[in-house]
């Protein structure tokens, strides 16, 4: 088997790393407020499962197109919407990387994220991969595509934090 | 407390680890045919319990010897078993590795696979940590020894996927 | 939004991670008496939950200041309790690293820490973050704080291993 993945510059694979890192925890820090700034304008952010990724079914769980979408989501979580209290906990693997034609990056990694309710119980809340295409913008890495493919389909994803 | 691991040169770390991940990757995707390709002609495949592995027993509960033996167990994989379909993701830790004599790499990194079968439902499937002896081969790291040390015990790993 | 984390040396980085890795895997082996090894003489070592640290409150489930007291936990562990043999298998996030001023490297990472009891049967122990404070002691890194925070609240934390 030929490695079929062009390596990334050392310094690069650690900024897209931190990034990836970063959304992570400042999720699971609540902090709802900063989620739609790793995202380019005109973004791609869907949560799908996997048995609807691989059927080729374009919408899933949620679809945002472009960055619009997503603050009037955020705005929904933040007035609208009654939910108990709860707190997340990504731990992610190491993303594969992949240099894409025209200077984007392709990602790939695996995660699991944890919830806590407010009695103090924690529970495997999802499991899958992500797989996004990152691009630089004034130097710095956005999501101009975050696809959340979820193993895992026994999720009240509808309503509650991104993920 | 002296660090008793030999750093690696950071280019080959970084071609080791793309390596283990892609390897989980890939039985995430249910690529058995790709399994056998990350392994020497002559390697040594094992799944075993920790206790087992403290305590010496040389088999555990599946033991490779060569390809050959793996390559049989593809087949009987997708011919001769009936199982309920599931998909595995695999959270892998950063693995410790280390240059051993001989230009062979060593590798211990944790592990926790989850499976999420046909109902929708995802469980801890198994966890524990690889232990593994890594060779170039054309410049391509390959498995020249790969143990599966379980913590956990409570796992019908007869006759399905490998870990 | 502006990475507001200065990055490490990339050697640096990766003893840093190493040494996080380490810690881990000798908890996981239950090798209680390295434990200690790891931190400063006049280190701080927390545990508490999430709710409480963002409380302020100051002591939480257990806190050690000082390697002493540690020494001495370690010693309870060894000799006075009695508590059901069961292995730890900690699954680590990446590391944020950050440089601090005065040499020292501020670590945030995300962790799932599993328990497999005599029975063979495994649950998730505990999950949440660590916050550390890393300076080099002759050249190796050793905690001059660490503060596990834990988003589980459901765990008998108290006479048992460390986190």
């Amino acid at each position: 088997m030929k490695a079929d993945v062009k390596t990334l510059d050392p310094a690069l694979r650690a900024r897209v790393e931190d990034f990836l890192t970063d959304y992570a925890h400042r999720l699971d820090d609540g902090r709802i407020d900063d989620w739609t700034g790793f995202f380019t304008q005109d973004t791609l952010y869907q949560i799908t499962t996997r048995e609807n990724f691989e059927a080729g079914y374009p919408i899933g769980i949620l679809l945002c197109k472009g960055k619009g979408m997503m603050e009037d989501r955020v705005l929904a979580l933040k007035t609208a919407n009654v939910f108990e209290p709860h707190t997340h906990c990504h731990i992610l693997g190491r993303p594969m990387l992949e240099a894409l034609p025209g200077g984007e990056i392709g990602a790939r990694s695996n995660f699991s994220v944890y919830r806590t309710m407010e009695s103090g119980a924690t529970e495997l809340f999802a499991i899958g991969k992500y797989l996004d295409r990152i691009v630089l913008e004034a130097g710095e890495p956005r999501f101009k595509e975050r696809r959340v493919i979820l193993d895992s389909r026994c999720v009240d994803v509808l309503l509650v934090f991104p993920l």
